[in-house]
């Protein structure tokens, strides 16, 4: 394939207008046209989501292979080619078996945006539940753990203050798992401790954390005093748009990840869903409990991409940072991510007001507008 | 005055070992030697403490030209070149009597590190009252705020959400008084419009304000998100350690004012004192009021200083900036803090733990030990 005319925009080179070339699955060919600033299209690395419930209907704890291929499409309509569908707290049979179903899946496809599956716990802390079922959250057991890290499983969401995390933080590690920290009440000492031994992502920063203190830093003290790589939903509602460019200006371009937080009711009209065994119900767009506590998002991954850029008034180069290499090297991809030379070839072709116009994977195209 | 042998530290051009001379009340001669690391004393700007209420037994709104003179002379042997006593809430007749005491001082003296007055209320915050006594905290009354502006004035704490704030801003900034914000419990919108009338000070951050959240910035987020210049209280218990330090990653060197926020009871015994009308225990060298609240700070600033540089892990050039520089620019004084030709000779020698042993005030010895 060969992109001409475009602004290719890439997180570490930065941005040129130029053709980028691909041959079978990678990118073989850059030319930079120096001083020319008109372009067509602009065209950036995959987006990444690693943090997504559902969307379309579809929700991870009670998908088949059917219902996924159904998000997965909807997904590349948004520019994604790489996300995890995520758990919400259930039990270990359950999530074992949304981890299986995507097992399966990634199988069976020679082509597919699917990495594998996010536990988002259910070894969290039930003070910060947000929107988990907190019948479902459970005390850390770790020969259920054991039980279920399969293949398909590459991030696990805990609590770091919970009895018994240091071994399963230990136990996950060893298999390669990323670990990621989140609901949780955890002190300074307890998030500092985490990052000592290795995890260095938060999980939808600052949602469903203990907040700063001057006189007891908390979670988000530690997050913002130690170099943790942070999710963010970028709706404007689960962090105020001021709230993200403070942090823009705090944590910089290399330690945020946008993440949707989506669940099944995503692109579906208002009504009543369902999310980890709660009802939600979506309203004008709003996804909330019974309770009115905010139940994830709605949001579609170019919209958050969009805001991001307007929260934090940054660059190209930094979005594409934001929106695929900061998510992909949290969990130790290294083969994508980037416009140059010998990366693989997922890529997204952009207007001018980034709305998405062809979405390239593993170098074939699988949308297109 | 010659001083040889001496790591300089200027807060602009930074650190060198040399010599200083000064001729008369100025810095007429610096000499760099190049190469050379060895030295017998340090030299910085004198210490500057924009906010203290009191110390060895004397307090701003009781005490007489004798008690102040006791003040100062403690203060000397601080490093300190020049402060403001700093009044407590309180009726508009007893603390415009304060600011005469002040002024009178002033005037009769020929030699004096009292630079005026700073009024830390009584338009503050009820909800966000600290020790300040909430019988003495009023509403915002224009006619009283301008009958208690004399000459002596310098620096008044406000809240800025309080009605009437915009009109007295405009009042105070008109007079050349400085005006800062503290003890508040402002939203976002009401820092930021003070801050774009120009008011770019905060009052001993983060306390007496409500904290950040992500869904209402609120003050802790604004001062986060605007250039605002803050006062911090460097004892290590109105703000722990690793929150200092962390405000210093996020603000820089030249946003943040060490201030004691000292009272009478300073290098005093424990036992009991008073604090605008309230009672004060110090027990153990930490003064609360009767139900616990934390009431002020008895640190030294020399024992700030040294905090500051411990928690922060800042250079001796940062160091300058946060003692001295920062809070006289914060109220427009320019003619000194820097250790450079021109500037006024207010000096302090100090060994290589910081250790105060020698003042020196516009030209003149006033502390040696």
């Amino acid at each position: 394939m060969r992109f001409d005319n475009v602004l290719a925009v890439d997180p570490i080179d930065g941005e040129f207008v130029g053709s980028v070339e691909t041959e079978e699955n990678v990118i073989t060919g850059i030319r930079r046209i120096p001083g020319k600033r008109e372009f067509e299209r602009i065209l950036m690395p995959g987006f990444v989501d690693l943090h997504t419930h559902g969307s379309v209907g579809v929700d991870t704890l009670s998908m088949n292979g059917e219902a996924l291929k159904k998000w997965e499409n909807f997904l590349y309509a948004q520019g994604v080619t790489y996300f995890l569908p995520t758990t919400m707290s259930s039990t270990p049979s359950v999530i074992l078996s949304a981890a299986r179903v995507v097992r399966d899946y990634i199988k069976n496809k020679t082509l597919t945006s699917v990495g594998g599956i996010h536990y988002e716990g259910p070894y969290l802390s039930l003070k910060r539940k947000g929107a988990q079922n907190p019948e479902l959250i459970r005390s850390i057991d770790l020969k259920e753990i054991e039980e279920t890290l399969i293949e398909s499983v590459k991030l696990i969401t805990m609590a770091p203050e919970l009895e018994g995390f240091s071994q399963a933080q230990e136990l996950v590690q060893k298999r390669g798992i990323t670990l990621s920290l989140g609901h949780t009440d955890a002190t300074y000492e307890d998030m500092e401790r985490a990052y000592n031994h290795g995890c260095h992502r938060i999980t939808h920063f600052p949602n469903g954390m203990n907040t700063l203190h001057h006189r007891e830093l908390g979670c988000v003290g530690a997050v913002l005093s130690l170099p943790f790589s942070v999710e963010m939903i970028m709706d404007g509602i689960h962090s105020l748009p001021g709230f993200v460019k403070l942090i823009f200006g705090i944590k910089g371009p290399k330690k945020i990840m946008i993440v949707t937080d989506t669940i099944d009711a995503t692109a579906m009209p208002d009504g009543e869903y369902e999310l980890g065994g709660q009802k939600i119900i979506l309203k004008n767009g709003r996804p909330t409990l019974e309770d009115g506590t905010i139940a994830a998002a709605v949001l579609v991954f170019s919209g958050a991409v969009r805001n991001f850029r307007e929260f934090a008034g940054c660059s190209l180069k930094e979005l594409a940072m934001v929106s695929s290499l900061n998510s992909l090297n949290s969990i130790g991809i290294k083969d994508r991510g980037r416009i140059s030379e010998g990366y693989r070839a997922d890529l997204v072709l952009l207007d001018e007001n980034l709305g998405v116009r062809e979405t390239i994977l593993n170098g074939k195209t699988v949308f297109q507008s």
